[in-house]
């Protein structure tokens, strides 16, 4: 009826009153020299996505984003960074004060082990030796006080990857992402995504706007985060 | 008096009528896998300001651009790449057409051997071995009919890198910035550049938006290519 549907529509608008939500998002940049970089193709749409409705659905949004061509949503706090050893840091100053942590960066794995003062000059080959970044996603799960969800942008054998994540990273939720395609994920204002949890289950949410994606991702994180 | 203004005005907005000019724009991309490239810090804005410049007195204009987060300019031929090697070989389709060619992009001077068909997982360490691109810039001045301006970017030396650069590749003009401040050059609307000619001159602009600096080179350029 009328007055059930009105009771809804206030609920969902309110489901995350009160809640301090973290959220990641875009690529980070590993500096070679002062004027290359490797990075990745994130754009931080399903990042900022998950801020705007998480803004509207009530919570407090702190935003940790690596540097991406978006406007900074309304209402949120913001803590742009630019290299994984910078979100590292702003991460760990701020998960202790989330009730839940949605890390949607595509934070690089590997960064140069030196970085050159000055711009190189042209050399006949070039050998580039990378290091491990710290994880972020596995320091905050073995740590955690807050509901945590990662993602998972793939290529190949997706869910294979995404729950092997889940479990050793420590998550309560992994969203699933298949990166191959160009009709959806990176640079695209769409996406389609599977989501895992610690209890066996999976849903799918097939091709939609980033927008509406980070909505049904948030009522699944409502129904088990309470 | 108040004649000669009024004809300097056109004949300022007039003179490159007929002239074709290749501009290129931008970073380039390196893929090391589906997600993950190799990049610079090129924002696109001074080859855009100087396409629309070019627009503006009058040129046709061809702009190759690599991928930037820029408004492509009203009434150029636009061609998006993204790899070094996109952009070589699109440029070699353009040369033979222009009367002048300002190489303003920031090619990446390496890319890597080996581009991974899939995402690559985590492994301890990394190393990838560069090869170096095809270089554009030498080629074209090699072969060339049209006035060849190019750009450095550097971080030290300014002028010595320049000039040799001048001559190792033939070019008629170097337009020469500093990249190791942050009120000039990348990620700015603003610019200071030196600019070197064949026949030993210098000419400075000192801080300024980079759509005037490129009215200022264009005007150096048609002093001597008349």
């Amino acid at each position: 009826d009328i007055l059930s549907a009105v009771e809804n529509f206030f609920k969902k608008k309110a489901d995350f009153q009160g809640k301090r939500i973290l959220i990641t998002a875009g690529p980070t940049r590993e500096a070679i020299d002062p004027v290359r970089y490797l990075t990745n193709r994130s754009s931080g749409r399903m990042g900022y996505a998950l801020a705007d409705a998480a803004v509207a659905r009530g919570a407090d949004v702190a935003l940790v984003s690596g540097p991406v061509s978006l406007e900074k949503p309304e209402g949120v706090e913001f803590y742009p960074v630019q290299s994984a050893a910078e979100m590292y840091d702003r991460v760990m100053d701020l998960k202790d004060k989330a009730d839940v942590i949605i890390m949607c960066a595509a934070v690089a794995d590997y960064t140069p082990i030196v970085c050159a003062e000055h711009k190189m000059k042209k050399q006949d080959a070039l050998v580039i030796e990378f290091e491990k970044t710290r994880d972020i996603l596995a320091e905050v799960g073995k740590t955690k006080h807050a509901f945590l969800a990662g993602f998972a942008a793939e290529t190949q054998n997706l869910e294979g990857y995404a729950r092997d994540k889940l479990s050793r990273k420590n998550l309560d939720m992994i969203i699933a992402n298949d990166v191959s395609g160009t009709e959806t994920g990176f640079d695209s204002e769409y996406n389609a995504v599977s989501i895992y949890t610690r209890d066996g289950k999976a849903v799918h949410f097939t091709r939609d706007t980033k927008r509406n994606l980070a909505d049904s991702i948030l009522t699944e994180i409502a129904k088990i985060s309470g």
